[in-house]
Parts: structure tokens; sequence; C-alpha cells
């Protein structure tokens, strides 16, 4: 393997000059450069990145924690984050931790073995504590993890509130909710927001919010039970698009037609939500841009480190698409 | 930082009997193992892996690379490599090379960079020549490269005149392929199945055959173009179902019903095929295995390498799902 001492040797300055000369730091004449840049090229020297991490604990690597990347909400957050870490020259690694706080554990020490610079994390279960002794720049991302720690987010709660009014203006009257995993922050602002429009009226009831894991076929089961126990209910807000899919299954296998029977809205904006039967409302998240935006804050993070230094959260707009399975009821009265 | 020389000095030994207990090589007695175990613990120490990788020339980790991780076909190969990673301590690196032969190459130089053990590689542009001189071993996934790297791969022609037989055995008479990319070894393949089976019939046009790209937004204007230049055409067969779903929506814009005007398949066995209106019919890949064995054949590469040592490649079988899509015409013979 070629070395630093080689480049040195063969363009007869020391080994300091041609690790200016990497570097880009310091002044070095012209002529020097150019003898320099001319061993580099003759000898194909390629500076090692290892032995510069080594040096500098920087290894030029982010990592992003998802719980699994089957999941069609977070490809597009991942792309996202990759093309800007590649742009800043950045590698960039992925790890599905399936929403589990061990596997996450695991995880965060083997990253921080690898000097990793920096983490995006999509996270219910860590808290600031397990992180804090990392020493390490993180953005939550999706979901918050406790107060401190820089967050990019769509404003979930107000969100929540427009979807449960859509499904009331398209006239249902027993509003029910399919929530996300207990303890994640957006599914908690999502289930917060139903309650704000509905809490107060005559007919609430708590039995009218599920249990839900953001997956389709625990959603079906969920809202099998759900219609079979209370057939009254003539509306839900699933809390992301997933389970809106398992919802609109379930209906199709009792029977019940969507919307006129029921009315469905989901949330994220999947491309999934186009192409079922009927096709899917929901609260679309404008999600490559929280991706990229989240690696650009932790890249910025990275570049200016300082823990005691706060990063301001983010919270972008989600959008109302409508679509056919909210789509005004012929019969209002019913 | 504590390092080594501090867990040697507090447990009494010395810094090579604390690495046999890092590593787990020679013999340490019980006493002594209890002694570093306890150092260690007391002094939270963790070994650095990029001090570790710059000393072995390893950094236990893998990369992979994908056109695209928002076409949903790589999700699932995506989650099963890094499963398999993650499950032999590698951490997973993930490239989007949007099927570009220069962000290929600049990803394989950074990764070199980074001592990164081994790459799966999802393909078109690259040769073999552009890697060899990389000297790291290499699973191509999907698509083949050359004939010397290991693949793995799916019976991709086979299966091919399976879907145009299927298309066949339901009534069809003028059968169009839309095709994948040039280049794409998958996607030859396919195309070679497809005439394997209509290239000697009376009726066959090489016109029939459109060029593709793999996304659905292509695949959806060239279908238009096909059904509008020759409206004859009742069988479409898309080698993937992203186009599949492309076809479809072509299909619902000249009002063309599918199947009994135009019967559609597919190829991969995405989860979309499965809400789409009607649902698609597909050949369908056993993704997550195909995905898992290249990491296992990678990783089994990496712990033996031999750049002169054959892979053998391996080749998984296809199904056939049978959809709405395809559903036998009530009226065959017209």
């Amino acid at each position: 393997m070629t070395t630093i001492r080689d480049v040195a040797k063969l363009a007869d300055v020391s080994v300091a000059t041609v690790s200016r000369v990497l570097n880009q730091t310091g002044n070095v004449s012209p002529k020097t450069l150019q003898r320099v840049e001319a061993a580099i090229s003759q000898l194909n020297y390629q500076p090692n990145d290892v032995a510069r991490s080594l040096f500098k604990g920087r290894s030029k690597m982010i990592a992003l924690f998802v719980p699994d990347i089957m999941n069609p909400f977070f490809p597009e957050l991942a792309r996202a984050a990759e093309d800007v870490a590649s742009k800043h020259g950045y590698t960039f690694v992925l790890c599905n931790t399936d929403g589990d706080g061990e596997k996450e554990l695991t995880y965060l020490k083997a990253l921080k073995q690898k000097s990793v610079d920096g983490i995006i994390i999509v996270s219910s279960t860590l808290s600031k504590d397990a992180m804090a002794h990392l020493d390490l720049p993180i953005i939550a991302l999706d979901r918050k993890i406790g107060t401190n720690i820089a967050a990019v987010t769509v404003n979930n709660r107000k969100a929540a509130q427009q979807a449960v009014t859509h499904l009331q203006e398209v006239g249902c009257k027993r509003i029910a909710h399919i929530r996300g995993p207990q303890g994640a922050s957006n599914a908690e602002d999502r289930m917060a927001g139903y309650i704000d429009i509905v809490g107060q009226t005559d007919w609430f009831n708590p039995s009218f919010i599920c249990e839900g894991d953001y997956t389709a076929d625990h959603a079906y089961k969920a809202a099998l039970d759900l219609l079979q126990q209370h057939p009254e209910i003539d509306g839900i807000f699933a809390a992301n698009d997933l389970m809106g899919v398992g919802v609109l299954k379930a209906a199709a296998a009792l029977g019940k037609k969507v919307p006129d029977e029921l009315a469905v809205i989901g949330f994220d904006g999947i491309a999934l939500g186009e192409v079922t039967i009927p096709t899917l409302s929901t609260m679309a998240q404008p999600t490559y841009d929280i991706g990229a935006r989240a690696a650009e804050m932790l890249i910025e993070h990275i570049d200016t480190y300082d823990l005691n230094r706060f990063v301001e959260p983010v919270e972008y707009e989600v959008k109302l698409i409508k679509r056919q399975s909210t789509e005004r009821r012929t019969n209002d009265d019913k």
C-alpha cells in the first residue's frame, strides 16, 4: 500500500507538507503543491480514512435508525438523508431497530466504537439519558426524544385535529381512532388531536380508541373487533396510512361500504394510499424534506459540535389530501 | 478516554493479556479473566474499532448498493441484508446509486478509503474491470456483473417464459413487453424469456417490445403510446411490478378494461400489487431470502477472502401469483 511517506519521498518534501496539501491547511507554494499533486497522482495514493479518523476522531459517517425500512414511510426518509450525507462526503449507515430498546443500545455502542460522527434517530424507546453518555450529535426525526435533543417533526396534533374535522365535515357522527404505539411522541400527539375534537362530544367513548402499532395487519384485526363491537362507528382516523389500509381491508371483510358507511383517513401520504380500493385520504407529510432537513441539521451540528448548544427543533406542516375513502356521503342524515 | 493501558494497569496484568481477553485468543486463567473483566467494567472501557480496523485492515462494515431505496423492491432486500450484517456484528452502509456509473465509482472509492470489508451490489453499469483493482469481496445481487463475480439472482428467463405462457393461457393473442433498463442482466433475461415464447408466432412484432426503466411513470407513458399505436394488444408482461402498476394506470386512462380487454402481469411480488385496482398478477421473487443469502455469502467471502477463489452463483426460483389482472376472460374467442 502506498503511504504518505512514499508521496513525500517522491515529491522530495516533508510528510507534514503532504499532509498540509491533503488537508488544505497552511501555506504551500504553487510549485510544491504541483510536485505533491504529481506524486499523489503517479503513485495513485489514496489517503486512508481509517487512519485519518483515528487522528481526528472523525469517521465521516452518519447513521439513521428506523424501526423498519420495510414500512413504506421510511425509504423516502432514508433516501433523503442519504442524498444529503453523500453530498457532504459522509457515508450513510442504516439500522433497523424494530423499535426495540435493546437493539437500539447495541447499535449505539457499535457505532460509537466505529467513531460515527452523528446519528439521526426515529425512536419511541430511547431516552435522552440513554444517549447522554454517548457524547454524540443526535437529531430526533419523526418522533421527539426528550426535550433537549433537537427534533425534526410535523405538527402532529394540529394535523390530527384537521383529519378528524374533515371526517366530521363529510358527515361522520361516530369517529374512532386507531392509535400508534404507546410512548411514540407522534402517536401521542395524533391521539391528543383526535381527543381535542371529539373528547367533548356527547357520544365520545374511550373504547373508540384502539391500540395499534403502525402495521396494517394489527390494524386490520383491531378494526374488525372495533366495528363488530361498535357497528355505529362511521368514521376512522388511523394514525398512519399502513393502518388505514388495514382498516380498508377490515371494512371490505365485513361488507361495510367505504366511504358511504365508513369514512377512513390515514396519515403520512405514502404512495400505497393512491392505489388502494378505494384510494385513501391522508394527512400527507413532506417526507423527503424532513429527512433531508434532519441530515442537514446533523451535519451542521457535527461541524460545530458543542454539547451545550441548543439546536432549535423544526416542525413542518402537514397537508390534507382528500381521496375516495372520505368522499362526501350521498346520505348525510343517516 | 480510557485506553487498554488503563485497563491493564488496574487489573495488574500486561496489555497483551487484556488484548487476549478482548479478542478471545489464547489462554487466560479464570482468575485473570475475572480481574480484567472487572477492570473493563469499572473503567467502562470500550475497545475502539477504528484503531482495531487500522491494525487489522478490517472495519466490520459491509455496504449495499441499490439504484433507489424508494423502489419498493429494495427495502426488503436492504432489511434482509442488514439483519444478517447486524447478526454477524457488521455495520451496514446503504448507497443509492440511481444506476449512475459515476456515482457508483465515487461510492466505491469512498468505501475503499473507509476500509469497508465487502460490498453487495445491485448494478447494471459497473463492470468487473471497474472493480478488479478494488481488491474487495463483492457479491452481485439481482443482476449479474460479468461472469467472475458471484451473483445471487432468480431464474429470470424461465420466470419470464412462465409469465408470458400464463398470459396465453388466459386467452391473450397479442402480447407486448415493457422491458427493464438496457444492460441490466435481469431485464435482458426477462426480455429473452418473452421472446422465447412469442418470437416464433406469426403475429410477433418487435415494436411490441417497449423500452422501460423499472419506474411506474415511464411505463405509464410507454403503455399509453403502445396501446394507442397497437390497439390489438390484449396482454402486457411488464418486467417489474412498478411498471405493471403504470400499465394498469394507462389502461384506466384509455378506458381499457383489465383483464377483459387487457391482461397484465408484473414481476417481483411487491406488496403494492395486492392493493391496486385490479390486483396485479406477478412473478414473485423470494426477496428477503435472496437479500439474506447475498449478505451471508459476502460475510463468508470476507472471512475466507481469496481473490482467486470462485464463489458459486446462486439462483432462486420465482413463483407465479395469479391475481385479478389476469383472471380468465369471459369471452375467450374474441
